[in-house]
């Protein structure tokens, strides 16, 4: 498998070719959180925000695969609109939210992406969700003794300066970037640079853990003023 | 920075050179959640399990660094002892842990391990804790256009046929392994892994999601037998 891949937008391959799709696992700090997660699932489908992914839940969390475009902003819509759900069912309550987004091949599965070409995708838009989240960064572009694609560190800088310039509050962290801000800020942000790292290089996977209503200090009470 | 390393044991660098710790944060399902959560650490601070690391904790979660050896058999224990005390404190009810370990330098800091050499720390060691686990694994190996360390995929390839020989019950998912047993055998077997990794690879970080008292269907109630 090779990572040497041509820089290009308005390829013609598809998300499923790409292999873009997330992995996640929603946390509800309560007694009832089987109907809080079950709940915010149906309101999430319920609003039509299912369509063009498929949804597959084990033990441990849920995939959901991106069929159509745009593949990035359908993801990132299915998952805001989870975890605001699931806030609301609980009250405002804590919540968490841990994601991880890929995209080339990974596993046991193979894939020759190299023939294809990758996707410069349009940045995800959507409206502030008014539920503000503090979230672990991690991003990881898996390079494969190809320095055309310049070193990983490279990636990561450029992902957490593009973090600072677009507002989200990012900060250092052991092992981490902490971004805090409205939830649907925090997570195109991430969103967008994981993509972007996608335009050079075929493998990449970013981890992010999406608190809510914590009741840890640095949190105002789940609800941002945003007035 | 290069990732040209050589493989080497009896390095003379310490964990804190070697940047050895995680990053974790742990959700009960539960109303009580946070006397749940202060409360497992406090357990597993009684327990002596927090001597050798620093333990830093944020509004997300909660950065444990190594700063003596065993490095990985120290990091391992203390979260076992945190996820048992949370299940126990729960009544045996759903708990789920994410955790990410990192060797080599991320974030902002620089580093510079190539003068250093990089140890084969022994596989960890520890009891069946009884306490039957079902996890979500990712590794990542990140190389930095230097091809003698391999692909990333054959470093990925080998720890998952690794954990299989172990007999920890490996089964590939999208975008990740999972892994299901006692939870010292498969916290034991993804670190073993992730360490192995960094005999040949500086930096690389292995993400898990870890639950246990799953009442979803492939969960047999959180306790195994083990008659």
């Amino acid at each position: 498998m090779s990572t040497k891949v041509q820089e290009q937008t308005g390829t013609g391959a598809t998300p499923e070719q790409l292999g873009i799709g997330m992995r996640f696992s929603i946390h509800p700090h309560c007694d009832d959180f089987v109907d809080v997660i079950l709940g915010a699932l149906t309101d999430a489908e319920a609003a039509g925000l299912t369509e063009g992914l498929v949804i597959e839940t084990d033990e441990v969390s849920t995939y959901v695969g991106a069929r159509a475009e745009p593949a990035e902003q359908r993801l990132v819509a299915y998952l805001a609109a989870v975890i605001a759900a699931a806030s609301r069912r609980s009250g405002g309550g804590h919540v968490v939210a841990h994601v991880l987004f890929s995209r080339g091949c990974q596993g046991e599965v193979l894939c020759d992406l190299s023939t294809i070409g990758l996707p410069s995708p349009a940045p995800v838009q959507f409206e502030p969700t008014g539920l503000r989240a503090a979230v672990q960064w991690s991003l990881y572009p898996l390079l494969d003794g190809d320095s055309d694609a310049g070193g990983h560190m490279a990636h990561i800088e450029a992902a957490v300066a593009s973090a600072r310039r677009r507002g989200t509050a990012a900060a250092p962290a052991h092992y981490a970037t902490k971004i805090t801000g409205d939830l649907a800020d925090v997570l195109s942000t991430a969103v967008d640079a994981w993509a972007r790292v996608g335009a050079h290089v075929m493998h990449v996977v970013t981890h992010l853990t999406v608190t809510v209503g914590s009741p840890s200090p640095a949190n105002t009470g789940g609800r941002m003023d945003r007035a």
